[in-house]
């Protein structure tokens, strides 16, 4: 699924995704920048717990914004591919200033939205300006390539990872989550060597990365964001590789960024930002 | 401990570090190339099992290269600073072809071996021409700078690394061994943080680095051998951020390499090798 066009003269909204286990309580400060960016107190959010299978996961959300001072939060689960064409679920989407999607399983996410008026509302919600967010598996569900599931702890391997098409909000990067505390560089990177031309961004627990309008990411939370950008690989022996044999890869890029400091999609360059001001 | 000279006209030896847990049965490729560079049926190699606390582990490796074909094997534990005096272990240094360390802790080697006879001995034998290699923890202790412990998961923070001085047979790289089965890429990038001079080699189980006299790094093994070049560091926020928290580092080089492919420590470039001609 492709992103949805930006109209002439818009802007495209925010897209956020965070590592998981994000501060709920002491301090929110991610998900608090998430619904400044919905409008604060006029903020009207809704939240999509399908990747979940707890039943309280979409209710938790819905206190925690209507805490911070959202004007309305709405939970609205799709159990069923059906749930996905039901007008009045349609109807939220369509007045909501924010949208967020829980953790869980993204492979729930994709079997269940993907493909239905529900999914393709929300790409052109985001193309026409409000901010879509999700954390863990709900992060990992925002761009077109999707990495469903894979090993961790391993050197790249030709088969370390497994894609699958994600709700398409942009192609520009494939998401990894819960990135250092599960071990995931290897699957990262070997979902980058299939096709280098997206950049992988690995995000640790309680970190997220705001990306704004103009594809630049700001790293927010206590956490890093490592991106890996394999554009100027000089080699690569995926395409060649056996089954369970590490790849050999040549020539990544790899930034460990944190808050702070930004990265731009469209240029390829990251910088300090504030960090280098910080010598007073 | 810098290097020992190399005599004018004269050559180092090979250095190979392995990444522990190297095949010793029914392909124990490493453990043949490292005899091979010792001289094959010619070899005489010392064994020096300080490292490990466990009674047999000198003597299996006397087996196993006395299985592979060495013309004679001998166990040299340094158990006291004391034994690295002993003029008749100091002359069995002198007569071998190649000196192999085995796992264990690396900071018993530095702490009983560091600032002897014995480890200067052994820097200047390597640097006319032996070759000295090590698995795990003997890996580890080969270079100047060594990680002596750390955190393992982590994306790499201020306190991640602890550094120890080597036994020094060059200082152009910082070893890391276990090191996709341990997740140790946090501690080595901040090792390197701390001064990105060195080449950061993070070593896989059942794999080595097999280091040529003209510094070029050949792989051998099952893993994979991640090299970090932090040669291209734009930024980092190594001196001013607090423990436990994360560093920014922009601009870091990673190269994953596998048997056949290279990097040369001098030139900083990585290069294919055999696997760039595999293709049939």
């Amino acid at each position: 699924m492709c992103p949805s066009k930006v109209a002439d003269g818009g802007e495209r909204g925010w897209i956020v995704p965070i590592g998981g286990a994000e501060n709920k309580e002491d301090n929110p400060r991610i998900l608090k920048r998430f619904l400044d960016l919905c409008g604060g107190r006029d903020a009207e959010i809704v939240v999509i717990p399908t990747a979940s299978q707890l039943a309280d996961t979409g209710s938790r959300y819905e206190d925690i914004f209507g805490d911070l001072g959202a004007s309305r939060v709405d939970v609205l689960d799709f159990d069923t591919r059906r749930d996905c064409h039901e007008q009045n679920r349609l109807d939220r989407i369509e007045r909501a200033s924010g949208i967020f999607f829980t953790g869980g399983n993204q492979l729930r996410l994709s079997t269940i939205l993907g493909g239905t008026p529900a999914a393709k509302l929300i790409r052109e919600r985001n193309a026409s300006g409000i901010t879509v967010g999700g954390t863990s598996a709900g992060a990992s569900i925002l761009s077109e390539h999707m990495i469903g599931f894979g090993k961790e702890g391993a050197s790249p391997q030709a088969d370390s990872v497994r894609l699958a098409p994600g709700l398409g909000l942009t192609n520009r990067f494939i998401i990894d989550q819960h990135f250092r505390q599960r071990d995931r560089l290897g699957r990262l990177v070997a979902a980058l060597a299939y096709n280098p031309f997206a950049i992988g961004i690995g995000l640790d627990e309680d970190t997220a990365a705001f990306i704004g309008p103009d594809n630049t990411l700001e790293v927010e939370g206590s956490g890093a964001v490592t991106v890996v950008d394999a554009d100027g690989l000089t080699f690569s022996s995926m395409a060649q590789v056996s089954e369970n044999k590490p790849v050999c890869l040549l020539g990544l890029t790899v930034h460990i960024l944190v808050a702070g400091a930004t990265f731009n999609l469209h240029t390829r360059k990251a910088s300090a930002g504030s960090l280098a001001q910080s010598k007073s």
